[in-house]
């Protein structure tokens, strides 16, 4: 047995992590190794808190550590207003432009018959009822300009015509481009500029 | 109190990686808390069990979780060759080409006056100890093309001139470039055709 068999298992773990490779995953680790009192260790109990406690909001679907999220307990943040994003990442990017002041819901996807996601998979019908619950006056449509963003968004607005008012993030956001992509000051201006549905 | 300060925390550690910035370390984390059970918990356990038993190799440098590493203790990889490289990095690089049979030295770094590094901080005596204990007959100096590099190469060579046969990697290491950045074919091509000093 090779004596390097957990380093080079913890290489291949992390090298198949988005954004990383075989290459930088060797030079984290060699780093995390030379400072392990340092960093290895702290990263590992972080790690494994994180794993511990994390958890989807039963609200809304962000991330966070309590059965609802900040954003959802804080009742400054009851504006009327609810910002659906596809997914986290989305709602971070959204919060590091701290433009909007409301609430949001999470869908964790866009619709697809291919893969069979449909309205239920996606939270849909829970939105459907924070809008009555919640006195929603406005819901903004803020998903991927993708085609199945695109198609959510429109299944999502039939759904809620007449209800309540929808917007959708306007300039700033380019064809084909992704919120989490973006920089904070065209997310600030894409929502500034939103415009009615 | 933030309910996603271990998260947020999280990202931070992560994005000061070498590799990631903070847009590929909330990615990541994304990622790891969507899989927490499968890909999070896991993780953390392996960065433990590597941060508790990782050790530098009280013989060569490398690293490994055994007082003396897999190639020192293989009786097959006595063959009277020491390759000295200047970091751990390098040594796995090597490894990957799969060209050089014998015995590593990883110095740690490079001779530098303004950084008071000095030779015995570099296991420079231990090198020199090495090479009588162990019969060495050929040392490889697999430093990189950079002037600390080659001026902690030459001061090496000084030291053993008329005690071995000293060589270098040959062709294909280009100038400036470092031993880690090199494809495998490439690290072959340099070691087969090293030249003597
Ligand atoms: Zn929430
Ligand atoms: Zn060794």
């Amino acid at each position: 047995m090779s004596s390097t068999r957990d380093i080079d298992a913890l290489i291949d773990m992390m090298a198949r992590l988005p954004g990383l490779g075989p290459r930088s995953a060797r030079r984290a680790v060699l780093h995390l190794i030379r400072k392990r009192a340092l960093l290895l260790s702290p990263l590992a109990k972080l790690m494994q808190t994180v794993a511990d406690t994390a958890r989807e909001c039963a609200t809304c679907g962000n991330i966070g550590t309590t059965e609802i999220c900040d954003i959802c307990t804080n009742a400054k943040r009851a504006n009327g207003q609810i910002c659906v994003v596809e997914d986290v990442a989305d709602l971070w990017a959204m919060e590091r432009g701290q433009a909007f002041k409301g609430r949001y819901h999470v869908l964790g996807g866009t619709l697809s018959a291919l893969d069979q996601v449909g309205p239920e998979v996606l939270r849909i019908p829970a939105l459907l009822a924070r809008v009555d619950s919640e006195a929603i006056t406005e819901v903004i449509l803020a998903l991927n300009a993708t085609v199945e963003g695109q198609t959510t968004a429109h299944y999502i607005a039939d759904q809620l015509d007449g209800r309540v008012t929808l917007t959708s993030l306007a300039q700033g956001v380019p064809i084909g481009g992704e919120l989490d992509y973006l920089d904070d000051g065209t997310i600030s201006a894409a929502l500034s500029a939103r415009k009615r549905l």
